[in-house]
């Protein structure tokens, strides 16, 4: 079977160091960050140059290398020490997906668990966080093909809305939410994917419109109000979404709006599902209540390119998540397949082998 | 009782035209628009320089005044002839809000009806405009005050939500959802006012956070998809909508994304209420799947301000306004008082005194 490999990569290692597709400047301007520096990694997650969960976790990878390459000491223990440092900068930068912890504590395990000198300990934290980004493609991959079985069997073309940009652009390429429109579309079942604009960054407005451009697929843009009007219309079979953290009960925080799709979707009778690698899954947290929710600067809101919207005086609320309840997801569609939500802590897809709050 | 009145009207007769509050400049820029010609009303109102559907009304009131002072004859059926071209004309700009139609046929029927000269007749129509517009602010007060009685009894201070602008610029002053919300102020019932941004246009973030900054009401702003989320963190006590249509069942037309408000208001429980004159009830239409629902140009959704949001390539859905069925709504507050939905039609409210299809 040929595959068609989208073309997008955000996170890439070259010439020694890491390029970032600047996702804030999309649509308009398709260009890369050069990231030299553990510092600048954190800097460039803490400002969504790099999101998306899992290409999140893929950048703190890469993070985590650059961090070690500075650390200017042959000393073992030091180096841990000094590597503990890296690793908590770039924790600090954003708190709810967790595949960002997820990544950081498997770099941080694999340099304890390489005997030999520093210099082994950063061979190995290279090939660990390449091995991340690799992964992370096939795991893609596997999801979008993954959906293709949990579908709506009928129409044979299908219309699916998704929120935010849970794409090539938020992974290491191909996408969770849009590998499953992906293989969609490769496999004729797809006639056009609808895409919330996602408020306040507009993701869906940027990003996934332009991937979708980018690959032929059609796109339809509304505004988030007008999601559950959509599916009202008949215009909507099924619903799809990428996840930040997916706690042991299934309870799913996904980018803001994602709950109010979900509800909807609930209300009209159409299938919820969310696509996400099984890195998403803490299965340290019982339920969704216990997810950190990330609130960003009302900035976001009041202002779009050089357009102030509000008049001065008024207050803001910027949440930058939220949790949709597993009774209202259809299913959880990750690399190993296809699960109801409640079924998830005791299933036999791979545990993960790390703990994922080290703090 | 001291009144507190409000200082904004939409939709002011002055030196022998209308000044309208040119609502698309607002917040940044407080500015007049002078009318003197029906046609320059059509665009004011297609163009949303006057928006809202009582401000609608209204200026459709005068519009028809207008024309007729422009009608060169003293005859009384070509007058009247004329007259008609002119009602059409102003029915032509926007199809969903029922005021419009209301208040051009309420215009047509004065004419109709009285006796006279054509003189006497363009003096009749200024005074049913001027009715109009006077008697709007008066049902805007009512509708605030009859809000009063419905809104829950606990906890003392409510926090409000929202959606788009049925403010005093929606009305001839005062506001419906609005006037209920400074009824709620000015009593003591009111800690603070949600009000979502409202996509594409964002009445909600340019218009409401205004209003309620003249005022002193504390107002947070929030993204369109953030409500379900805030409901959910017991943020929001209560729904305060306006309407552009309501069918005789209660179905109830209003601005995209108010049906999304209304499905998550239910599953947290969350009262929600229309407030709207007895002039938004179309008792001719059975139910909402009847009222027709405005598309508007793409622009809305891909620019904002000089910023164009999206790549080339993308397809765009611009439905204007959404219909939320009865059974999501709590009660219909209007002017005599407050009804569930489903007893509208065979309410003792007072029906209409006209004919509201005329085409």
């Amino acid at each position: 079977m040929t595959r068609s490999t989208n073309q997008v990569y955000p996170v890439i290692w070259h010439n020694d160091s890491v390029s970032l597709i600047d996702q804030t400047r999309l649509p308009n301007e398709y260009t890369f960050v050069e990231i030299h520096r553990s510092e600048d990694m954190a800097r460039a997650i803490k400002t969504m140059i790099v999101r998306g969960a899992p290409a999140i976790g893929v950048a703190a990878g890469y993070g985590m290398y650059l961090g070690a390459r500075e650390i200017k000491t042959s000393d073992r223990h030091e180096f841990l020490q000094h590597l503990d440092k890296v690793a908590q900068l770039l924790r600090s930068t954003r708190p709810t997906a967790v595949n960002l912890f997820w990544a950081i504590s498997r770099m941080l395990k694999a340099a304890y668990e390489t005997l030999g000198t520093v210099e082994d300990i950063k061979q190995t934290l290279f090939q660990t966080a390449q091995a991340i980004n690799a992964e992370d493609l096939q795991t893609c991959q596997a999801i979008g093909d993954n959906g293709l079985a949990v579908l709506p069997a009928t129409p044979e073309k299908l219309r699916l809305l998704t929120h935010c940009n849970a794409g090539a652009l938020a992974t290491a390429g191909y996408g969770t939410a849009l590998g499953v429109v992906r293989s969609a579309w490769r496999e004729g079942r797809l006639e056009r994917l609808f895409a919330d604009e996602t408020r306040p960054r507009l993701q869906g407005a940027k990003l996934t419109t332009w991937e979708c451009v980018q690959e032929g697929i059609p796109v339809t843009l509304i505004t988030d109000n007008m999601a559950a009007h959509c599916m009202k219309q008949g215009l909507i079979h099924a619903v799809v979404v990428g996840a930040d953290r997916i706690a042991a009960n299934g309870d799913t925080a996904n980018k803001i709006g994602t709950y109010s799709v979900a509800i909807a979707a609930k209300a009209h009778n159409i299938p919820f599902f969310v696509a996400a690698p099984l890195s998403t899954v803490d299965f340290e947290l019982a339920d969704g209540s216990k997810i950190p929710i990330e609130e960003r600067e009302p900035t976001e809101i009041y202002q779009v390119g050089d357009t102030i919207l509000t008049p001065a005086g008024v207050d803001f609320y910027n949440p930058a998540f939220d949790v949709t309840p597993a009774e209202l997801i259809t299913a959880i569609i990750t690399e190993n397949g296809a699960i109801a939500p409640d079924k998830l802590a005791k299933s036999q897809l791979k545990q993960l082998p790390i703990g994922l709050n080290p703090n």
